[in-house]
């Protein structure tokens, strides 16, 4: 598969590179960003995006580079959807089709045909890393809002992929919720028995998870209590006896101020999984 | 004067707010962020943006609010240029009129009348920082590109106002180089003899600067050559016995990530003057 470099810049004595490469997975571009430190890699940690976001958006806000630089963590950053695809309807909303994939594979048509987020996180992405670079699982997962629900649901169904997990704001019980109903209806259908397979809530009572998960959210958030809806999943590992370290943060909202203020400690999070 | 709250957001137990309000310097709308460490402040930090720029920018890209708010700093970023005038031709280029104020008084009709970034950052938004929040100069200064050659400027004109002095790839003598020559036109005309009290090079030589300043440039950066030339200012700066910093970082572009890697040393540079 082809990689094309968009762009380069040296950062913290390391290098952060933006491609593009035909997806078989998706059949249309994608996009990544991958930063590499300036010293051995000890980790390699995916980052998964909200709504609206691109490959870009945590590599310029969340102000990972540092301490990835200086610990020896390789970033690697997807895009939130396929691009270039033009289907009907796919850039009307900001919550649905482009910018907003969801890390599920959609099962109705069109989107069947190339909203397979899941597929090409869990095995086209990983395969890429291994072809051009020789890096291997298990590699460290977090996300933040939507991109929170894919680390939660891709982490907990790919325990031998991704050996810790963590997330910011996550949409923990997309089903309940009205952000995770609307795309599961447009991606996977009115059939509610094909959604427990892409809700949080639900996968870690059904699967469980063997170690421990860190969840940060804002108490200023202001889709706290009508999208994200936390003790959800607090309840749900409670039930599962799952282990959830849940830090609800006096004053931050829903953004990447607040995702950077935090990120060291996830790194740190998932770096003591991978001593 | 009246601030209109444009935004707020908690960050590194701080906190980051963006204003707007009517300038009587600029006869127009301006905008500024101001970041609010969560410990007392001993040092308040000018930092101005390059070409394009809005206020936004190093809030967002710089990665400085961590360390602000360990070390006590209060970041302020006024915006590049007045906005909504819609002058002839304001908006038509990126290097000169909105976003490309170049920090000086405009001399030629219609500029002079709205801009003046040079009275805005060294009367009007002092007396604001003193009048909201009790701040009282002298500040620390530093800029990227063209808030380089407005730092170099006006921390050399104003030394009672700015007790350090610090620069990321500035334009250090517009008077010789396209970007510089081009705005100097268009703001001040064409008598070469109303230039050089905005042309770093020159001021250094004819006023001197009684502190250490420090520069750091990449040497990937492609206005290098052509738009910087920091030599210039080496020789400037050697000529008038003062002492420069200059660091030549290899590899590094232009752009934020390359300012993000070394915001740091000039944080730290600047605390050192405010002991």
């Amino acid at each position: 598969m082809d990689l094309e470099l968009k762009s380069r810049a040296k950062a913290f004595g390391g290098e952060l590179r933006f491609y593009r490469h035909p997806s078989k997975v998706t059949g249309s571009d994608m996009s990544f960003g991958i930063f590499f430190p300036p010293r051995e890699a000890r980790m390699v940690m995916l980052f998964l995006s909200g709504l609206t976001c691109t490959e870009e958006n945590f590599m310029i806000k969340a102000h990972a580079l540092a301490m990835a630089a200086e610990e020896g963590v390789i970033l690697v950053t997807p895009d939130t959807s396929p691009r270039g695809t033009d289907l009907p309807g796919e850039h009307e909303s900001w919550d649905v089709g482009s910018g907003a994939g969801f890390y599920l594979d959609a099962q109705r048509s069109p989107w069947d045909q190339h909203y397979r987020m899941e597929s090409y996180v869990t095995k086209e992405l990983p395969s890429l890393l291994h072809q051009h670079w020789q890096l291997e699982p298990p590699f460290a997962l977090s996300g933040h809002s939507m991109g929170g629900h894919g680390a939660l649901t891709l982490g907990i169904k790919h325990p031998e992929l991704f050996r810790s997990l963590s997330a910011f704001a996550p949409i923990v019980a997309p089903s309940q919720v009205p952000w995770g109903q609307k795309a599961f209806r447009w991606y996977l259908g009115e059939d509610e028995i094909n959604w427990a397979s892409h809700d949080a809530c639900e996968l870690v009572v059904a699967r469980g998870y063997e170690r421990s998960i860190l969840i940060d959210q804002g108490d200023a958030d202001t889709a706290l209590q009508t999208q994200l809806k936390p003790e959800l999943f607090q309840k749900a590992c409670q039930k599962a006896g799952v282990e959830l370290n849940f830090r609800l943060q006096r004053g931050y909202d829903h953004g990447y101020f607040f995702v950077s203020t935090f990120i060291n400690d996830h790194l740190n999070f998932h770096l003591k999984a991978f001593i």
